[in-house]
């Protein structure tokens, strides 16, 4: 399919192919144990957004997971911008990419035999955003439900690191699908606490003030830090503590934060509705507003305007 | 490398394909979250042992994913046993084949695109055992560790699935040879009671009984199963329960049940020799004996002869 | 409403009174706390099923609880078949009751005021089964979701005692009906294993035999040990221990136990449908016809043919 | 008894009638699982003391359990002012009133019959205060003793709402007072800290500053918001943390805060007297006092002036 | 004090000595960090009573803590009947000794200082039974209280070594003797089950079985292993499983097993007495007998007759 | 050994006496269960350092302990004091020495009889520092592993006080010796969080900024209190909160802070080196310079110089 378009191009283990020409072999030990870790930002503009701050992270992971790997931040952040400047031609109007590198530990070998190749595996690619799917949810709201899986606790695997092993989020999201399949679903930690959506962090709005949960049992969202860091320019306070059910029920507005949508509303929570008469509420709609002026980009235009009329953006 | 071999033949998605030419995208699901699962039997003289068992795992461990696979288990019995028929001639004397079949959920979209291909990805696949880096192990016995990282709970993501998410694994391999690079990984489970290796089931001897951890918090290894099966039929008691640091300090002889060797003994603990003054003690060598006599393979002899002259086995 | 209808009779303490004439006082801590216990027995053509077992289980709640009631066990039988007899000639064609005997410790003073009663409040009570609302679930089998909430554990206020503090059972019931107003919520325990519903105990069917929770964490019920009874009977085999998702995903057949279905299947656990083709399954459905042969009442019957001509019944 | 004075009148499901002729039928679902909520303020000299506090925090307890109440806070509120003015009339001189706001979920229906009424079931009443039994601890000081029971965890009830299962609470009582009758509860939560006693909150004061658990696991007492408040005048660090036995253990004083007695100093903690050698100690005192001066009302005095001449006050 | 008595011979590191001669250095690491362990039997008619269990137990605690003794098993039991035989002289008519074996690590360095000697300090003594202060409870009864610490975990020091590390008893005894000096504490465990005594074992008969907690959390008690063997003998059923609160509160008999008393019944759990009208209960009395049966000894006599005239026996 | 030197002096419940006349009872508390509590400082150019601070923490273990002792804090540092200069001829050039105090609760008494003696045992005693066999650590750093024993929780035992009872230690170092014998063991708590050493505790360098674990699972160490001022006096950032692996792998530097050495480096953690490329790192080195300016001794030059010539320094 999308035979008549150009292919993109990606990087994979030292060059830029064609995406239909990278070929993982099937011991690869991200194939078969998700034995790695990526990240993931996203363009305003065509310009990478806190690329560095996304690389860091991806650094972390790997010194957590203690995979070596013989390409310096810098290498990886060119690499990741010559990515992009090849693909840029692929876009439609006001469009921008998710970038994301991805390493895998590299090959195991089978039984005795040497490995198919030594040393970790490496792709950079990037995709358009998800605009028709998503769209609608900035005017809508988002539906989220708890699945019946707490979060894997970090005393197995810390969920700060951005890792391969997202089975545990699978297993959420298909939970809570099965009772309505336009929900996302929020994570409880082991505690009980509200941890966080499977690839989003969570923000109540409670008497003007934020609450996000700590960073020790959630992702350390890059755009989470972008909200902490225009609340506090606004002057809206913003706490990192434990939050529960009780909190969850009694806020006044709640949005999710995600590289793709920035600033998302939730419309419900576990079934309730949430307090804000309006979707947005008014501070998420400050928050949301404070973002497009900072990156200069009306993401949210950006998205809905695909609503319209599909067949321009596709 | 072993370019002058003829290559092995895999099944991937409906064909049987030399392994060289089997290429995973790199959106596969099972590359980029390892979202899917396997199982792993072994012959013994190139007779599978125990196939229906493993694959009646797997399908448990599919059907906890919600993974829909559209083969029957006999079909995927009957793929197994011709991926092994078409890679016999490849075996050395007295070999015999590690066979995996492999699923993940499929292929991710990439934002709003079509996915590549729909439907899950499946490799059925074999490989020769490891006999030349684990022969010595019958001799010496293995020196367990106990890693930082506890096994993830059944509430985040069960043992009891075969998944492919195994960094909790890795991380606690790569932690205890940190250490000692010859020592295995023993886990501990989230309540501190000693719980399962990294691909492989303990067994306590305790006054002449076998104590093994319930299976709710590991892997139920069909290895496991096989040495109760043996344990009743010679006579020798065997009890599932919660088993701590307490207990393997005071155990008489520890060993490891798995698919590659069956049943290996275990040196030390944790830095503690174990008591019995032989490797393997009384009991781990009665059920060894018995295990070989009832598959007619005696694998300890298939993996240590491979200590003598290697250049032969190879 | 109601009104053309002769009342029935409840025991309020000491008096046997039309049940519009009982009114609790509003400082009665079973108003104001929650504070005291019940139990719930019903009839087989018009005899009380296991009346003993539910008292005896009635005391044990009153003794953990340290409320001390100056009626003894024998005399709340008696009272409680007076009661049941009393209330006969309003029953229509093969309908019974449940009888329900609830005691609260009884009335707080107002300050310093000397309080307006002295000594616990026992309410004795019949009413009619609900035929009409559940009798299509023996053919549809019940939708089971996992609550956000978990049990109380034993350590707050244990589980076997069947308490008026049951906020944690109507949080579970309101959390599963915003998402599918039909299911019925199935408690986890804080451990995360599979405990109980709301009033009901849960079985599961694996490989011919019957797993379920161990007491410690639910409500010992009566119709839960009635099916034990009937297992035995049956020879089939049935285990009491910690079951978890995996073990619900994996079930051939689940179903669910009460005072007023004795056994009702369930169709579907947290969205995925259970194995078993027919509902009920075999196992299920060779438990029921045992216990409706052990009454001399076909409860089956007894609810479904209300969906025929619902007005003959009501 | 108290035959001779005219009787209270209360609020119930929009009538003011006299207390006695309030009657909540036996189905009431408040008196069958405890399924409502309540809250409680106190005046000082005949007003009410935040009261739109009490109120806010009612309907905070109210969405949290999902109950729809079609009253306003501001009726609520009236109605509440109305109460008390239709019985100012019956307090002594000085005496002041505690009014109660107390919501169930409403009357169950008898298995399929109709619900005898429809709606939550609302309470406001109010009493005097219990001066007579209480008055003493201003000198004397409390004995807090640990209960065996935890108090219930926020994943199956949360303690920040003032619910109405108490049960927990009542064990806790109970098991205390059958040690020491005087003795008064103070729960440790679920991973063993220091957590609040049953209607009241516990601050310990240590090197000049005040400790008190974090709101997540104990009701956010309106008293005990006053004292952070008086504290932050008064130039009194105050913390809100994890407080353990050791804490306590070497406190210099403790005190309990309630809505009744507003601050009432501790005399011993587990049976160990408290570090200060007065009762009040020093940081109490000032407390106490700076209460006193911001309503205007000597509390400590009208409490304890009943004991001087009984007679006078009753 | 005791001049005119001959002094009592102990062993000390190789040598019999009186033991007012025995000094421990205070850098020795049992009496710094409580670094040892200790066994503890008694005699019945001046005999050792299951003298090798209590070694075999000593010897697991030692290769827990790993402390390797130059010393057999064997040895060990010789050295114990040997400061028997030597203090028979010393015991009044009809009285038993407790015999004790206890092993530290030995003695610090003084920074880097040679320490002062190398090895394990062994300690092997006797003391008569403390019959006079216990003799009442066989009438009486023991009140038993639960301490607001609980048992230390196995994942921190394992509760079936018999270690030196005490204060988690201390604590627990010296809190409940603040509410009651005649009381004795009764851990729960941290998942809050009934646990253990500070030094005894605790069973339950509910419907004439026998009930107790699993060794996992629990010394195994010699004294409980010996009721387990006569519960067998005398037909009367005993199962060890995780036991609460609702447990004991609705047990029929509680009785405490250890070494000193052997069995001596419960009269009230946590404030609430027991069920049994007398004490001890009539399981407790069967136990009792057949316990004095088999070693040919009335040791509730022997406790008992000195209540009669004191002077007799001292 | 050291015979030809004059013996040190110590305290012993009331005297002055030559270290090896000091006899510990073996009944006492101490040596039997571990029950009491020490602490420990240094002298800088032989004036001890903080010596309230420690005595402060010595009598806030006691308490906790319920141990009373009839010696105030003022008349404890007088016998301190004492003691080191009863000791000072005996130090080398430039030496200093650790000043212990130790206190247990007393004599046990045997079965009836009275105690040898009654009220705590009180031990004050000095000791040079273990210069030459740390010395190496300042240049070399700390290789931490982490045990498989686990801190023991604040609910059995509160690791703030410094109590008798270090057998949670003992096996935690037993155990990573006998991987490493180089290596310190460094806790985790029961929640997995990064914990304290056993004797020390853990700072790591993140960002420029300290992170430490939290008081109440650590025991709160002067040096680590020594280490927060002088971080505050330098405007180095400082965070007492919890800390998890993933933190650990990805910090720039880690320090242990203890007694005699302050301030020493971490070379790595679990196996992984840690990031700074020179030992100390950069923060670490400007903390250790600021307590040596404060304190007015280079600690690091005088354990290091004991490297160079070993005979002086002796």
């Amino acid at each position: 399919m999308m035979a008549t378009r150009p292919e993109r191009i990606a990087y994979y283990n030292g060059e830029f192919l064609p995406e239909n020409q990278i070929a993982i072999p099937f011991r690869d030990r991200g194939f078969r144990w998700g034995d790695g870790c990526y990240d993931m930002a996203r363009t305003f503009n065509l310009r990478p957004f806190k690329l560095k701050e996304h690389i860091d992270r991806l650094y972390r992971s790997l010194r957590y997971l203690r995979i070596d790997l013989p390409i310096s931040p810098d290498e990886m952040a060119s690499i990741s911008e010559e990515v992009l400047s090849r693909n840029l031609h692929l876009l439609g109007p006001r469009e921008d990419y998710w970038i994301t590198q991805r390493i895998s530990r590299g090959v195991d070998a089978a039984g005795d035999e040497e490995p198919f190749r030594r040393g970790p595996t490496v792709i950079v690619e990037c995709c358009p955003l998800p605009y028709r799917s998503r769209a609608h949810l900035y005017f809508d709201g988002i539906d989220l439900l708890i699945p019946s899986v707490r979060r894997t606790p970090p005393s197995s695997l810390s969920p700060r690191a951005k890792s391969g092993n997202y089975l545990n989020h699978t297993l959420a999201d298909l939970d809570v699908r099965s009772r309505n399949p336009q929900a996302w679903a929020l994570f409880l930690d082991q505690a009980g606490n509200v941890c966080e959506g499977t690839s989003n962090n969570i923000f109540l709005v409670s008497g003007g003030r934020l609450l996000t949960p700590r960073e020790q049992f959630v992702l350390a969202g890059v755009s989470r830090q972008t909200v902490i860091e225009l609340a506090g320019e606004l002057g809206i306070g913003c706490e990192e503590r434990d939050i529960d059910l009780y909190d969850a029920a009694n806020a006044d507005e709640i949005f999710l934060t995600m590289t793709s949508m920035c600033i998302c509303p939730v419309r419900s929570f576990e079934g309730t509705l949430i307090r804000a008469s309006t979707i947005p509420g008014p501070v998420t709609h400050r928050l949301q507003r404070a973002w497009i002026e900072r990156v200069g980009c009306d993401f949210i235009d950006q998205f809905t305007r695909t609503l319209k009329s599909g067949s321009e953006v596709a």
